[in-house]
């Protein structure tokens, strides 16, 4: 637990402590076990950062794992170490919940390239003593599953339960189901594609000239120069959290209302509640992530396209998979519109797999698998209920 | 002609040598003549740089006011003096085209607080003979036409037979109706709305807040501090330009394509085309638009709401109007959807306005209204002909 500070009586720590030794299990992987990664590079040593709730069973036939997205971690229903906030799924994580923690063994991890423990760019490179900064290698969304994949492996399980994530966690579940289908007995991909739409490498491309184009970036050596990008990364954080919205939750939220004011100011202060928003928005992301990560995640999402790697054809990717799907989407997201949910849809029933599909009906947008939103939860509860009945595993108090 | 360099033997001018002596036709307003600011504040003295097209008549009734949109300017159809580039409404504005200039008078004037020769806050303040920068005081999109119906009194014209514009542009078409409703004989509002959402807030305020974070951004004192934000404001343009396209626009234009490679490089390149093409559209802006206006024209749209000047009901700022309006909306624009027009015309209704309302079926986005898209040059033609009929101008040649 490395740079805890005490700050009103309570233990926090600073992201920067998170990297190397996390508050958080820890698999260490060594020379002897590198992470091929798809551009060509043997990574070894590397670590994961995981979280785990509840208990596997006696089969170990009761584990789901839960794919993070990109501004996520492996904090998924505990105490965040950095922020002291609750967990990022604690809708859907816990005992009685759809993920209930009293009857599955629920695993999280870092993802490689991130910034919790799990390596990535902040991470010590072992041959210099110094941080990675843009000398680690660029990862992907295959790489990031096929870390995973050894986790689970020394876990001791073969087949996971489930597989459930949102967004770029979506992305892994869905790579999850193309790379290990016979490890995958039901899967759950959230508001997201087989590949990200030239939009939204626009808007990752965004973020990132917002990093880089802050001089305290430092090419990606902040960390020796004692700087931080933190303007620069800010700026990304509320582009981003723009498309994580809808234009009606804005302006259900906000519309035009002033902040702490009836008249404008005539001047640049943030006149208007949606300007203080995303200013805060900008400004609290900073102090829990690190921005090189943020432009390695990025890539990794970018460069996702399942069908590529299958002669163009997505429905190659899933032929004869044997998993049980459910894809969800949400009307009002417009960085993972409900077609390309569609898209996927038909991939996998031309792959011939069983697939239920749930458009949920809110104006929270993006956000929304994150939200307290009923229909999908009552949803995510329903799909992995009947997928439990079919593994045969017993409902917890029986 | 300030600051003349001689490129491949083409004389081009710097945007910074354009903002006191412009390459226009010049209106000033000296000390005795203020423009009154919804700040407070009266502007004295200030000037006003604008273009003119065609002949005004005898009875001077043939006048139309092009009205630019953000980073458009009066260089509406000839080569602009910065870029060597054609005039950014060549599609509308020519000889027997919509805009007709061997018919109607057309004038565009650079909007107060633009950059290229209207006061704004790159101009010189006469009291310091420095640039005003955040010294200069926040205009309005109302600001904005107070200064042209300057102008178009200093032309000697009392009615205007059109007002037209897109966007920025469509505000102040609005904003002229409201004003002046006996001085507008047709407005042609295009892509545009009565007030900006706060989605649009929200990405007005990413802009800035990458501008101001450039610490070559110097509080706006760039000038004398010899520095100039150019990394911020191409970051600005970049989130703006996603907007003022559509996803399918994006997608049709670029998909996942590479540039000039077959393979993803694994680094932070620019290997898709769309990134390339953002990169492009950041870094040639810059060389043309002042920073600070970006600041200023960005805040005039935040705060643009005729309704809050109206007791918060839009019909009534259109009450009584003699104006006929033709407005325009385009189904891809998401920046200013349908739905914003289609309020605007129900208040124009519920005034009892003449209206017609079109909203034209494409996929190229915001950006529609400058691009070469039959179905709204014709009915812009259409609407200003019959307009015209009704006015009593003799067609040309007759």
């Amino acid at each position: 637990m490395g740079n805890a500070q005490l700050v009103n009586g309570q233990t926090t720590q600073t992201q920067e402590g998170e990297v190397d030794r996390p508050s958080s299990l820890l698999a260490v992987f060594g020379k002897d076990q590198p992470l091929r990664l798809d551009c060509g590079i043997d990574l070894a040593p590397f670590q994961i950062a995981y979280q785990t709730y509840g208990t596997l069973n006696a089969e170990r036939s009761n584990a789901i794992l839960v794919c993070h997205a990109l501004t996520g971690d492996q904090h998924v229903a505990n105490v965040h170490p950095v922020t002291g906030k609750q967990g990022w799924w604690t809708t859907l994580v816990g005992p009685g919940l759809a993920l209930d923690t009293e009857r599955y063994f629920i695993i999280c991890a870092n993802v490689i390239g991130g910034c919790m423990g799990s390596t990535g760019p902040a991470s010590t490179n072992p041959d210099t003593g110094k941080p990675w900064g843009l000398d680690f290698p660029v990862v992907t969304i295959p790489d990031m599953v096929r870390a995973q994949a050894m986790l689970i492996d020394r876990l001791g399980i073969e087949t996971l339960f489930a597989v459930v994530g949102g967004s770029m966690g979506g992305m892994q579940v869905l790579q999850w189901c193309v790379a290990y289908p016979k490890r995958v007995f039901s899967a759950l991909p959230i508001a997201c594609s087989t590949r990200h739409s030239a939009q939204n490498i626009a808007f990752h491309e965004l973020g990132r000239q917002a990093v880089m184009a802050d001089p305290d970036w430092q090419q990606g050596r902040y960390f020796e120069r004692g700087t931080h990008p933190h303007r620069g990364l800010g700026v990304a954080r509320m582009a981003a959290h723009i498309t994580y919205l809808s234009d009606a939750a804005l302006h259900r939220k906000f519309g035009r209302r002033m902040q702490d004011r009836d008249l404008p100011t005539f001047s640049f202060d943030a006149d208007f509640q949606v300007e203080s928003y995303l200013r805060h928005q900008g400004s609290s992301f900073v102090e829990r992530f690190d921005a090189n990560s943020y432009l390695y995640l990025t890539r990794a999402m970018d460069y996702f396209d399942v069908a590529a790697d299958h002669d163009g054809v997505l429905a190659s990717a899933f032929r004869g998979t044997g998993t049980r799907f459910c894809v969800v989407s949400f009307t009002s997201d417009w960085l993972f519109p409900t077609s390309e949910s569609r898209a996927t849809v038909h991939a996998l029933n031309a792959g011939g797999a069983r697939v239920s599909f749930a458009e949920i009906e809110t104006d929270r947008g993006h956000d929304a698998f994150l939200l307290d939103v009923p229909e999908f939860i009552d949803i995510a509860h329903a799909f992995l209920q009947s997928a439990a009945t079919a593994r045969g595993l017993t409902p917890p108090g029986t």
